[in-house]
């Protein structure tokens, strides 16, 4: 592939409220203001990792819109066509388990500015100019009709422009309410994708493709979606909450990848992390890694943002390099 | 008017966020996290005050539910009537200003399981047995629908078990969205009322009477609506944010009162100083005092609040009696 | 055993002052407040797990008397039988440790209002009404000779009422300073419960059964005190203050049923993890869970209580459930 | 008089404990840790101000006696000879009014360790040797009977050595419970200091000499004390909790000096503001300063505490002669 | 003056640290972290006012420059031409003063990576391209050597390229410790720029212009530098430093003008106050407003930064006019 | 060795500045001031222990200054012999990793007061008067010239006094850049100093000893330095910056000794460790304790160190002892 000179995300962005201290919610007297979203957050590693983002999203014509762009901004993500209009940014609140107690999230993100979007409103041809990659995930269409319709131009309009895209499945049971079902919507958009992360869960029900292994599901996805060329998934097994084992595939070239298997303590926050895997595949993928070596980065950047509060990922290309080549482990670096 | 036993009040309660130190919306890192609305600010003051108080309202059923209904509990406020339902608890977000920069308000409660209520989820005959007070405000109708039908119902069942009723009429020029206009609801709710709580906007906005005269105003009032006995209201002059000067005035058996004049100087937070002077009311007229003592009370009551981080009035009747009687200003208690 | 419509529980409430951040006391420029006591914090679990409770205590007349019974009524604890008066409100202060150095505590809860509470103070035959179950703690006859006695009172009133007793044996060498040792008095109070938590050094000290294994153990127990039927224990291998072992064993019905062992790391608070298991046995008890199921149940909650900040446990029967049935471990709930 | 190189000030410190941002007792989650009280006060802003200072008291064997030694040590107080013994370090919550809501304290300090003391722990003639100052105030001899007599030996071996004694009278009626009234021991202390501060209430509680104005009661006092050389007092306006007037008077050489009037706005903690002025007498009275000299700069210093939190004052002398001269009012010093 | 669609601003950027809450340096146990610099200050309270705003400045190649870069992007100030390289970036300490105690800096600033810069670090035809307002102030030449000649090439090249030209004289007698003197540099610098913030201290030492009055000395300086149409100065009165009165003339067209006078009580944060006031000018001196119309929108911009904490000014133009018509004060703004 | 009776050291104290709760320095919006400083650890890690400690340095002439030596009093370390002067701080920032994410430290300690010493500012043969130990660590010869001298100074009056002196080799490759390299200066200081913790690379880089094994090491150090008695050094295995194992080694009398192994999980503070490690050897050398004893207890000191927050060493002979012992492990202690 060539190098990604810029990349463009897209996707609703959403105030994150969460207790302190592993305050439970009804405990808490006090909240951390965060904000993220699946594609902004890949935007925001990007920027960390030296490549040009922009995000494009709406936001509420208020402070809270401010802010949330404020936040983008801080990170040096470009936010110049992102609109703003209505009166709502979608919030969750993320109530952080400890040990034997899982983590616990609530939504409150419906009728946002993000969710009441038409495609009307988006000039893509301008905003995709200059670009050469385009990511999205399957959140978006599951918010409302505009999102989605607004997502499927956006995807249409990268690839006229012959711009990679790449897709963060992403199937949530508990969105796709406004009368469409993910496999009504998701194939004529994974059609057009190239990089695709997904596993099983979210073939069968956003793609109708079932399969009980994932080299097996790849295959089946490749003859279906002949435009999608890489496919990749991270893999978790839970001792705790703050105890993992992590690691990830990457099937390319027909052939399937595994990472490294990291252990996972004392986790500080997993909200984010496969958001950072993404981006750790898409600069792979635009620098002078071969697979092998994309997903040992991606895999290590997604392990550091387990350690990293908020959702979005602040490694560096040198602490991710660090990490895959194993040095400075629990060092003091001075 | 007879002692009061036991006051029931009806209404929203919605989470508050406030950014802490006088920061900005925008620059927030943190929410401090309260909760409040204007009716069950009265009941926890009048908990404060000594007087049984029960609050009725309809929460989400989730953990914001439970922690706006351990809110209330926690002031000793009777919830057994609460109902759960929906998954929005209504929020607001205020940022505090200081000197010559205002206080700034921005609500995100539409939708709310509050908003959603309709009248047969509620016995109102059983919810007001053994109560002999009842208070609602103006804000319940405004919101929907179903919360104005709601409100007339428990009005209405008052009435009948003869119980008192308060009410503050509140006029929010930004809440009315469901099609009906304050004066098409207002009138016959407050015809209801025994005690009213209003100024010159609220009464030619919702019940139609037009006066350049608090005291004009009340006489027409009390013409058109021969239940309503007391009239009050706050009066406030700003110098800053953080100076205010403060006093109230009620119209009783066709005489005008007014109270001694506050100066408030490094105000702390003004929000529900409203209602902690419609507590310090509901407590005057259901004890020994007498009307000027009940407007004495009811103001030193507000002046209080403005002391007192948060939506609700946690002062004594001890400390408001010291305040009318201009005992241990600026003492240091020990 | 019948289902349990209402456990009543009785004993000392204190403040709980802890510094944050696992600062050291002599490091601490705050403190994060809590309030607690054994029985106090079995009522408000039991709260959570949807079983009624009330808690019986003695305040002191003042703020800080009001804050504590605030913070058991914020929970749904009905604390219509607390009594005020004096002005001490007991205060222990806990110092987190981690890792390899141990947490700490400082008690200063002499002379507190409880410590002077004598029996005539508490009308047990008005309070118990309605209950059908009740608990005490060995805390409680160790604090005074009118603590000790009113306890007494207590239980044999609940045994009069044929009311179901629970006690935890929770012997402390640092107590017992009023001049009576627990041998003196315990005897007593346990022969009149039927569910006991204690160990070998419980056994020995309050009640004079020694002996080196469990079982035997509970053998000689309910030979001599016959009302006793359920014998519970908890199990704990410390690693390290953060990382610990624990499991819990239940005789009944001359058998001898383990639980689970768990392992847990990253431990938060393991304060309150007793009565958290307390709490569990008293819900299995009254649920259609059997004795095998109720230890299981019991052990689950006590393990969520680690992850949980304060003395109190916050979890639900449904979280309870999920780590009984192994679902959900490290999960992100959504 | 002759320059003090060193000052011995004795007397009981206590853990203060404060809810932040002016939230009630009642609201609070969290205290701030401060460590006070009155005498100690004075050592530390004796330190502030260059001169020597060592402070004598008693703290418990524990880790709050630590704490609070190595507050005043931080301070650069001496406290070779604070002794160590017995469990309690008395404490005082302290709730922050503001506007029209007084500041409140509620005192926890009954059998503290210094509570317990007797004569016999300290060695009066060794610590007072190198001391040309001693400090002490009514709160010791009105603690208990022991406090109260070692006061009374280290004021006799302090005249003994010919050692400058000052005297703050502070009547706490709320104290001596001991079975010992105020008069019965506080003229034999009096009688043997030469700076003493107190108003009229103390002087008619403590030693018996009654008069409506000072500058008659001071004559009163030198003719019944002959030691007695100054006598100063503060006095204090209160428009409101957060804005006061302060000035203070002198008598010396049978005349009567009155500072400057200052007008405290945003007042930020009034406690120790006494203590700050004490320290500003001591230190006026052992430097190049005049009466009148003396007078204005403990008055300044008083003025500097009430900007800043805690107990202690730490305004330099620079800080206070800028004061005193109108120098830097509302500057900001680069 | 022709609309400015651009403004570039170029100066030092620190890390402030001051501790919260009115502490004292010496009781600080925590800093809150800000970022600033008069220049800097200027840009972002331009892009609040919806003008476009880049800031130049070098930052240390390590995580702070990119924080205070991040901080200035959070505002939507462009950084693009924002340099990097060294080690250090200047840090200035803020202890907030209340009521009669004053505010404090204490600079640590030299051999910042700023400090260190040379003039053909810049590239200034390419970074004015676009722009056509340059801002600058006198504590750029104060600096170094290299900051001085870097500040003369832009204000040469934005003359060449006719872009209009803000000078903030700002004297620092505690810099300018290179080997030269203002009066060496300054006038140089002075004489190109268009709208000049001075006051006399500043027209003394800075281009020995002597003069006892203000409308004389602006006479004086437009006599010798033609080039300078708009000369203001802000005038405070301080009370104390919560508590001041602040008004601003302008010398223009040959006119003095004099704003209406505010009365700042509760000062939140009055550093940034002159910044907000440049800002308030530029913006004016850019749109529809003659010159009463600007002066009194840069006061009102400048009165409101006293009730933001930080050191920049995040009112908007609806805030500040707001303020200027006297709309809204004390109003709780739902 | 003959007990110690005071143990003098020297070196620099800089302000440390921390992001709370892991947060990366790019996300902190605030930070936590420690003081700290090697030589002042191992200070006031003695001090805990009971052993008398003067720390010598010098501070800049300010507030900071100040607050650095308050923090070293307020542990009971002598301040005495401090001298102050300059203006600057030197100042390190800690970011605290975890998990897989490493610790970060950021120096800005350059041309700090303490850099800018010379030897004629310390009188060493007064301020060892009563010494019989004296510590000093490799970084202040690599600081500057005047260091250099000045410690070199120090180390020959505290030979020609008969003073043992302890060194911590403690080389740092970023340092020593004033024109000398640790080879050229180290091996005079070594050749004085009596135990000694150094490890290979140390070795090679300051005394051009090389060796790929410790003992052999020690064993040539001794052939070189006659003096030196003890050399001790601690092994760190790395799993995470969370996860850590750690054990000790010390060669005395030709042998070689090596400590337990310690597994520590949830690191809280490893900064300083070092220190913590170089204070036990120091107690045990100066106590009844044999060198096996003595290892056990420095290495058991500095596992302690891992869990508290900041610089030094909270932990107290019992609590050491108690480990060493294998006690109380993972306790409640009550």
């Amino acid at each position: 592939m060539k190098p990604s000179r810029k990349v463009v995300s897209f996707g609703e962005v959403m105030m994150r409220l969460s207790p302190p201290d592993h305050e439970r919610f009804t405990q808490a007297k006090q909240f951390e203001i965060n904000y993220g979203g699946s594609e902004a957050n890949v935007a925001v590693s990007l920027a960390h990792l030296g490549i040009s983002a922009e995000h494009v999203t709406r936001f509420p014509e208020n402070d809270f819109g401010k802010a949330a762009a404020s936040f983008l901004q801080s990170y040096g993500v470009d936010t110049s066509h992102v609109i703003f209009g209505d009166d709502r940014l979608g919030v969750y609140f993320i109530e952080h388990g400890a040990g034997h107690r899982s983590s616990k999230v609530i939504y409150d993100r419906f009728d946002s500015a993000f969710a009441k979007i038409s495609p009307s409103m988006f000039n893509w041809e301008e905003i995709l100019k200059g670009a050469d990659w385009f990511h999205w995930c399957g959140i978006t269409p599951a918010i409302s009709q505009g999102a989605s319709d607004a997502c499927y131009e956006a995807i249409r309009m990268a690839r006229k422009l012959d711009i990679r895209i790449s897709a963060d499945i992403n199937y949530r049971r508990n969105l796709w309410n406004y009368g469409k079902k993910a496999i009504d919507i998701m194939p004529k958009l994974i059609a057009e994708s190239n990089v695709v992360i997904g596993g099983l869960i979210d073939f069968e029900n956003c793609i109708g493709i079932q399969s009980t292994n994932f080299e097996d599901a790849c295959k089946k996805v490749q003859k279906t979606f002949s435009n999608v060329q890489k496919i990749a998934n991270t893999l978790r097994e839970s001792v705790s909450t703050s105890h993992q084992k992590m690691s990830a595939e990457l099937w390319s070239d027909n052939t399937l990848l595994r990472s490294k298997n990291y252990e996972l303590t004392n986790i500080i926050d997993r909200v984010g992390s496969g958001d950072a895997f993404m981006a750790g595949l898409i600069y792979g993928f635009n620098s002078a890694l071969n697979d092998k070596g994309t997903l040992e980065f991606a895999t290590a950047a997604s392990v550091l943002k387990h350690t990293i509060p908020g959702d979005v990922n602040c490694a560096t290309v040198q602490e991710i390099n660090s990490l895959v080549n194993g040095e400075n482990i629990g060092k003091l670096l001075r």
